[in-house]
């Protein structure tokens, strides 16, 4: 065996030792996890698709079962873990060392697991920050993934879920690794080529379509009156101050209610063309109210959504899709468009400490990051100008000239108090404790407060562009923190001429009137609202329908 | 026709029209220029793939060709515009507006087209940050692309120069464009299929290979003794004190030398395996030497480099490789691993400002960025972590602790004196006067001054993540400035105090002897000792083989 060849080599050994199980590269599902068991081996890198949104569900509980005696040690590298199964791993011994990206509904049983030793944690990261170390030291031996349907060739449709699935299976396929595809079903012919059959070694119909998540999804009907009011704020002192037209929104009520503002109050802010036109963005329900009123020239997205997709079939003109007619989705082109692309993201958080670093980690929930570090960092590569990129960055050097970058704009909304009436505005991150309790030497800090712009709460926008200080950016937040303790403890004095200066702003000051900001101004106020701006193509999963 | 199925609708009344001039998919040489007079209209976006190395350049020559009287006004958005033909489109009136990212041979003509008022310059960005755009707002209408080889149902194979194409392509099949290959050879069957035939419109066999410019080969036998003396204190100074694992290096002789020094002086410095094991890199011919001496256990390459595609297919463990064992090379996924999953730039430069700013930029050339901008910044989104990456944090914020973030070694190598003896020290960059003239609202610097980590020259190394104020910088630059009009204007009590904080490190300071600073210590000193290294492997175009 040459040197030079050990990984092409192993590859070829593990290929021949599960020939036995396939009918070419068709695998029976019974069979699967006697697959899993040649062509793994312990301490080996796996990637088990685990996106934001889709799952190679089937893979990962076939996973599960392999015999720990014989596969142990695993070292999971994967952007999403968010099932019980990617868990379990864990917990039987099958895996020992994780680098992940999000884990949303486990974001409970990691911190449990980290806690209890079970999981050896390498990294949370953004998720093209974990796709870059795919090629550089992170490299998968071995990727477990999902696609909708597949030839018996191996040919992939990945059809509107495309999501991660090109970057894993590139880094993969092309170090001499192994690829395994659950699908949906194998067809004569798939209705696109995603992904070629030269990078797919094993396919498997699952017993069930692979699960999605509708992450996306918010329901027009739970958007509260104050969620209206930070909305109505952010429009009149940002979108209508900076007018960018390429961004990307987050998840969140916060957002959704922009998004449902924007063909009402954003109509009469006469913003319409000049703001929001082209976005790095899920398939949010809940602008397509702004794109039938005329808002949205185009969309690129990181996923699909559920529920949408006949939708965004009918709408090619905004969305990206296929010969096929649906959606293509890729999370890495979207990640990056939004870093470099975009002139704002704005999105909300759980907790905002006195520097402006927000964090969505507390003692007992590790979420992981997502997309958002990614999105809300400036991005100091990036080259092009664009008029509200430049505005930013005027105001943060307090000068004009050739040598001034812009800013990218990073607005973070939060309600002064949270769920259960916890403050959103501390003294100290509840990730810091965190990181001290699990050794970590980088506390998990969703966006660190110097690529902050902007904080909106129901008490106003703080614009740290403006702050010159530290004192002023801890004075400007404790201006907009409300009751508080951290609000509560403010230099009133300071305050005052912070506003003066133009650093806080009240809804006053920018003439919004608290009265007017209710449900009403909201495009849709239901689910069933925006199936009907959907003319009908919207279908929303069953646990929104209540009529 | 639908209001939302605008693109479709225009995509099919072209192919419709381009029927008559085809085969299926394949259309004769002669037919081209026709072709594109009936898929291309006056001001659409085109991409003629243009990448670094890889060009479509017959598809070039054909657009040439067509009338400006039917076809005018294009916006041409490629990150490459290096082959005279591209020049010739906006001579001719054909196309308008340029977004690009490096022009190289092109620079000069260039530069007298945006002075002449022959290009409208949309912006000069960085490869990814151009790709990003391609996603949002400079969406192709029609690609014209170069691959190795096509079947003709129209997969293509686009071998060891994979580079742009799939980013290009994506971003236009997607979005109801038109795409249009060039391929060398039209055959029954691919070695592998890199771009599935669903994203290809057209293909055509073009009457010679497409051209490809060998940009990253630096004959040994040019190194000189001082790229030596700069190298072993780059090793010294900044390898062996940080230990970047994980590293990108630029194009230039100074960093070859690095490369050229690792199997020698690296290894005295006892630093195998313990820095630079993981790259993202072009082909470099210079790193062999260190391949062979076992330095290196992964490459992941931007493009390919000419005569290195054996030698990578017979080390397919350090090499990312397909399936008919010839490198894959994927210039967006490298460059997004450049940026969040490396500890350490490092890369030459031709003039510094007094804050650190860099250009290549110059009166009559404007190269554009490529992706140093990119590789160079910080990424503020980045959050994993690394002892390089911490290091450099904390030596920047005189701390440490849960909310430091590490830094990105930025490491800019110049020589003080550069071609022609002009000083590469100046007080104000070149690009800022054309900006003025070009009415550019930021001047296009390379990389800015709060990114730069370190400026190496062959007077010393100056560290600016130990500078406290914009005056130390000033004086850290001027004090490794040398006997150029900025190093002779250097306030020598500062200097002094700069170097007794180690802001500043001279030569004797890291202990190393200018004397022994010689081309004898290079691994290979000239191109046959490269291939000798390569076992033969290595085949060096002819303009670089002189035996």
């Amino acid at each position: 065996m040459s040197m030079w060849t050990k990984q092409a080599t192993e590859r070829a050994r593990r290929l021949n030792a599960a020939a036995p199980l396939t009918d070419g590269k068709v695998v029976a599902g019974d069979n699967v996890t006697a697959l899993l068991e040649r062509i793994i081996c312990s301490e080996d890198r796996v990637c088990l698709e685990g996106d934001n949104q889709k799952q190679a569900d089937f893979l990962a509980s076939c996973l599960t079962e392999v015999d720990p005696g014989l596969i142990h040690d695993l070292h999971i590298v994967q952007s999403g873990l968010v099932l019980s199964e990617h868990l379990d791993l864990f917990r039987l011994g099958i895996a020992r060392k994780l680098d992940f990206s999000y884990s949303g509904p486990q974001s409970a049983a990691i911190a449990r697991a980290l806690d209890q030793g079970k999981i050896e944690l390498g990294a949370i990261h953004t998720y093209i920050e974990l796709f870059a170390r795919y090629y550089i030291d992170l490299t998968p031996n071995v990727a477990l993934i999902a696609a909708v349907s597949a030839d018996r060739d191996g040919n992939l449709y990945t059809g509107p879920n495309t999501e991660d699935t090109p970057t894993i299976v590139e880094a993969t396929a092309y170090k001499s690794g192994i690829v395994v595809a659950q699908v949906n079903r194998i067809v004569d012919r798939v209705p696109r080529v995603d992904i070629p059959a030269d990078q797919i070694d094993f396919i498997v119909e699952a017993p069930r379509p692979f699960y999605v998540e509708p992450l996306f999804t918010r329901d027009p009907g739970a958007v509260t009156d104050t969620q209206v009011f930070m909305a109505m704020m952010a429009l009149k002192g940002i979108y209508a101050k900076y007018r960018p037209k390429r961004l990307n929104h987050g998840i969140g009520f916060s957002t959704a209610a922009i998004e449902l503002l924007l063909p009402t109050y954003g109509e009469e802010l006469g913003l319409r063309g000049n703001v929001a036109t082209h976005w790095a963005l899920n398939p949010h329900p809940t602008l397509i109210p702004a794109i039938e009123s005329g808002w949205v020239q185009q969309i690129h997205c990181f996923g699909s959504e559920v529920g949408m997709d006949a939708y965004m079939s009918a709408r090619p003109d905004v969305y990206f899709t296929g010969k096929d007619g649906t959606l293509r989705s890729n999370r890495l082109l979207c990640q990056n468009a939004g870093l470099y692309a975009c002139d704002m993201f704005i999105g909300s958080t759980l907790q905002i400490d006195l520097a402006g670093n927000s964090s969505t980690v507390t003692p007992d929930r590790i979420a992981g990051f997502g997309g958002a570090p990614n999105m809300g960092a400036d991005a100091h590569g990036r080259r092009h100008t664009s008029d509200a990129w430049l505005k930013a960055g005027y105001e943060a050097a307090g000068a004009e000239g050739p040598l001034v970058r812009g800013r990218k704009l990073v607005v973070q909304m939060v309600e002064t108090f949270g769920d259960g009436m916890k403050p959103a505005f501390v003294e100290e991150l509840d990730s810091i404790a965190l990181a001290r309790k699990l050794n970590m030497p980088l506390a998990p800090v969703m966006i660190f407060g110097d690529d902050v712009t902007h904080i909106v709460t129901e008490e106003g926008i703080a614009n740290l562009l403006l702050c010159r200080s530290t004192d002023d950016i801890e004075q400007a937040i404790r201006g907009v923190a409300g009751y508080t303790p951290v609000g509560m403890a403010r230099d009133h004095a300071k305050v005052a001429e912070l506003r003066a200066r133009g650093v806080i702003q009240r809804p006053e000051d920018l003439g919004i009137d608290p009265l007017k900001a209710n449900r009403n101004l909201l495009a849709a106020r239901s689910i069933r609202d925006l199936v009907t701006w959907s003319d009908g193509l919207y279908a929303p999963p069953s646990k929104f329908r209540n009529w």
